[in-house]
C-alpha cells in the first residue's frame, strides 16, 4: 500500500515510515522540522540522538531497501500537499504532522493561535487534496483520547446513543478538551467526521493515550534509525519524561496529587494499532473512532512503575510531586472503551514495566544529552498565563 | 456600559451600536470592512446602501451626540485588540467580528482555512486580552444555531443532564454542524467555554437563529444610519434574500424540498436579545448559552410569508424549489429550547410578516440595487466543491 506519512520526522512519523516499510509497504513523507525547533525552543533536544533527514533516507534506503520519497514543506500550504498527492498518489495518508503539546499551545495568545491554525489547516488540506484528488484515499487521523477530559461518565469509542425527553439518537460523545491543544485536535476530529459525511471520504480518527517507549522491533542497532524521545516540559510526555528523570538522577515529578488518570500504550503497540487501522480501512464515507490505549493508569502508579524499573536496574531515585502547572482536575472517574481495536486484533505487547526497563536501558546510554537539558524537566508554563516554575509539593 | 463592538461595521454591528448608544451605553468598534469585500468578491452589493465609515461615525455624533470610538484593523491581530482594550477599557465586548456564512466557508480549501483562521483567530485574542488585561469584561459571543445541525432530540440551551450507562452528567450537547463557517463557530464556543472554565472568563454564547429585516426603532430617516442588507448566495440569508427576490419579481428560491426548519428573529429581537445579555451580565467564571429566536419555521412556510406579504404590497411574485447545492437534511425533527431569553424578559416584537413587510417596503426604494447584482441571487457554490449554478426544480 502506498502511505503518506504527514510528520514522517517526528516520534511516531519516524517510527512508522519504519513499522510499515519492514511489512512491504511503499512510504512517502512531509515534513518542515517544526517538532525540531519547537524542542529547541523548549531549551530541549531529543534523549535519544535523532539524525538529519538526509541520513535518516539513506539508513532508510540500505535497511529496507526501498526509497522513501520525501517532501521538505510546511503541510498548511496547500500547493506542497497537492503535489504530494500528485506524485504520489496515496492510498492512505496519516496525519501526524500537528503539533502535540498541551503546554505549547498555553504558553500565549501566539502559541495557542500557533497550533490551532498548524492543526485544523493541515487536516484542511489533507481533507480537501483527498476530495478532489484521491476521493479513495483512506485518511487516519491522529486524535487524542485528551478531547473527551474527565467526563463523570463512561467514554464510549466517538459516539452514543442516547435517550433524551422520550427521542433517541446517535450522537457525537462531548468532547471538554483541556488545552487549546487539546481542542485544535476536537476542531480536527469535527472537519474530518463532517468531510465524510458530506463528501464520502474514508477515515480512521484515532483518540491515542499517551504514547511511551524508544522502541519498536525494527529499529535495530544502527544510531540513525533511532526516533526521537523529548523530555522536556512541552513534548516530554509523563512515562517518557519520567524515565528520563531516572536516568539522571533527578527526582520523578508528577503534578499536584498525581491521581489523574489517563490511557496508555507503548511506542511499538501504536505502530501495531495504526497499521492495524490501515490494512482495515473503512468503508467510503465512513468515520470510525478508536479509542487507542492498552491500560488505564494514574500518573502515581506510573511513577512508581518508573521508580522500580530503575530501582531494578540498579538506580535509585525518588518521587516528589510539583505544584500543578495545569488547570484540571486531579481527582475524577475515567472508564473509556477501547474494544475498537482489540476487535480488528490488536495484541498488546509488554506492560508499561517491561517496555519502561526496555527505555531505561536505551536512555541510560544517553543520559549525558538529558543531564545537559536538565532545567528543561521541571514546568513554568502555566495554564493561568504565568511563567512560573513548579515547585515541590 | 462601556461596550466593545467587534465588526461595527456590519449588518449587527452598525445596528447594536445605534441601539446601544441610544441606550446610553459608550460605545466603540473595530472593523477592516473584510464583510463590504467579501460581498463585492461575490459579485453583489448591500440592497440597503451603507455609508462609509467617516460618514457612520459623523452621523453617529450628530444622533446620539456621543463619539463612536474607532479602530479600523484586523482581529486577528493581537497588538489591535491590545490598544482597544487599553484606551477604551471596555466593560463588556461583543463578538460580531467573524465571517458568517456557510456557503462562502465551502467554495474551496482556502475559503475553509480563511474564515476557520479568521473566527477563531479573533475569538483567541478576545479571550487572551480579557485574561490579560481586563478580567471583569464580559464576552458576548455571538455563535449559531447551526452549530447543533438537526439532531433527533430536543436541543437544550448549551448543556444537557444525561443518565449513560447508570452515571450522571451535565455536558456540552453534542455539535453537528452543516458547513466549515458552522464548524468554526462550534470551535468558538468550546474556546470560551473553557476560557471560562480555567480563567474565570465570564461569557455568554449566543446560538443565534436567522436573522431578518432592516430596521431597528432608533434609525430614523438619516440614510446614512441605514445598516446592511445582503441578498447574495453567501451573505444574503433565507428571509432577507425571499424579500429582495420578490421587489425585483424574481422567483423566491428555496433550496431542495424546503422543508428544513430554522429559528428566526428580526433584527430588532436580536437587538433586544443582545441588550438583555449585556445588561444582564453572567457571574465571573460563568459561561452561558442562550439560543436566541423567535419562531421556527421551515423555508417554504417562510417562503409563503414572505409571498403574502409581497402580495398585500401589490407585488406579485412565484415560489420555485431549485435543486439544493448544500449536502444537508431536507425532512427533519427539530425542537430547540429557548426559554433563557424570555426569561431574562426578552419580549418579541413584530412576527415574521409584519417585519417581513416593514423590510419589503424599504426594500422597494432600494430594488435597482438588488436588479443590478440579480445574478448573485441564485447559488453556484456547491458542498461537494463544484461551482455549478442551481436550477430550478
Amino acid at each position: 500500500m502506498r502511505v503518506l506519512i504527514c510528520g514522517v520526522d517526528g516520534y511516531l512519523g519516524w517510527a512508522l515510515a519504519q513499522h510499515l516499510a519492514a511489512r512491504g509497504h511503499e512510504i512517502a513523507g512531509i515534513d518542515d522540522y517544526s517538532r525540531r525547533r519547537w524542542v529547541e525552543e523548549m531549551g530541549a533536544d531529543s534523549a535519544m540522538p535523532i539524525a538529519s533527514m538526509p541520513d535518516r533516507l539513506q539508513v532508510f534506503k540500505e535497511t529496507f531497501e526501498t526509497e522513501l520519497t520525501y517532501w521538505e514543506g510546511d503541510l498548511k500550504e496547500y500547493s506542497l500537499v497537492e503535489k504530494a498527492f500528485k506524485e504520489f498518489g496515496p492510498e492512505a495518508v496519516v496525519h501526524l504532522g500537528e503539533c502535540p503539546s498541551a503546554p505549547y499551545s498555553m504558553i500565549d495568545v501566539h502559541h495557542a493561535v500557533g497550533v490551532h491554525n498548524n492543526n485544523v489547516g493541515s487536516t484542511f488540506n489533507l481533507l480537501f487534496a483527498i476530495r478532489d484528488l484521491a476521493p479513495q484515499t483512506h485518511l487516519l487521523k491522529l486524535g487524542t483520547m485528551g478531547e473527551y477530559g474527565t467526563p463523570n461518565v463512561a467514554i464510549p469509542e466517538g459516539f452514543f446513543e442516547i435517550d433524551y425527553r422520550g427521542r433517541k439518537d446517535r450522537l457525537p460523545f462531548p468532547r471538554q478538551a483541556g488545552s487549546f491543544y487539546h481542542w485544535s485536535k476536537v476542531s480536527g476530529s469535527n472537519h474530518v467526521m463532517f468531510a465524510s459525511k458530506i463528501w464520502g471520504v474514508r477515515s480512521t480518527d484515532v483518540m491515542q493515550g499517551v504514547v511511551f517507549g524508544t522502541r519498536i522491533d525494527n529499529m535495530g542497532d544502527d544510531e540513525r534509525l533511532l526516533t526521537r524521545l523529548d523530555f522536556d516540559q512541552c513534548f516530554g510526555t509523563a512515562i517518557n519524561r519520567f524515565s528520563c528523570q531516572a536516568v539522571i538522577g533527578h527526582p520523578i515529578t508528577t503534578y499536584g496529587k498525581g491521581s489523574q488518570k489517563r490511557g496508555f500504550l507503548p511506542l511499538r503497540d501504536s505502530m501495531q494499532c495504526l497499521t492495524l487501522a490501515l490494512e482495515n480501512p473503512p468503508q467510503q464515507g465512513e468515520y470510525r473512532v478508536f479509542n487507542q490505549f492498552e491500560e488505564v493508569h494514574d500518573l502515581t502508579e506510573l511513577a512508581n512503575k518508573v521508580q522500580r524499573a530503575a530501582a531494578n536496574l540498579g538506580m535509585d531515585v525518588e518521587i516528589r510531586g510539583v505544584d500543578n502547572p495545569r488547570a484540571e482536575q486531579e481527582d475524577h472517574f475515567y472508564e473509556p472503551d477501547h474494544s475498537n481495536l482489540l476487535d480488528l486484533g490488536y495484541k498488546p505487547t509488554h506492560d508499561v514495566e517491561a517496555e519502561v526497563t526496555i527505555m531505561l536501558e536505551d536512555l541510560q546510554k544517553y543520559s549525558d544529552r538529558v543531564e545537559m537539558h536538565r532545567a528543561a524537566l521541571m514546568p513554568d508554563v502555566r495554564w493561568d498565563g504565568q511563567r512560573k516554575k513548579s515547585t515541590f509539593i
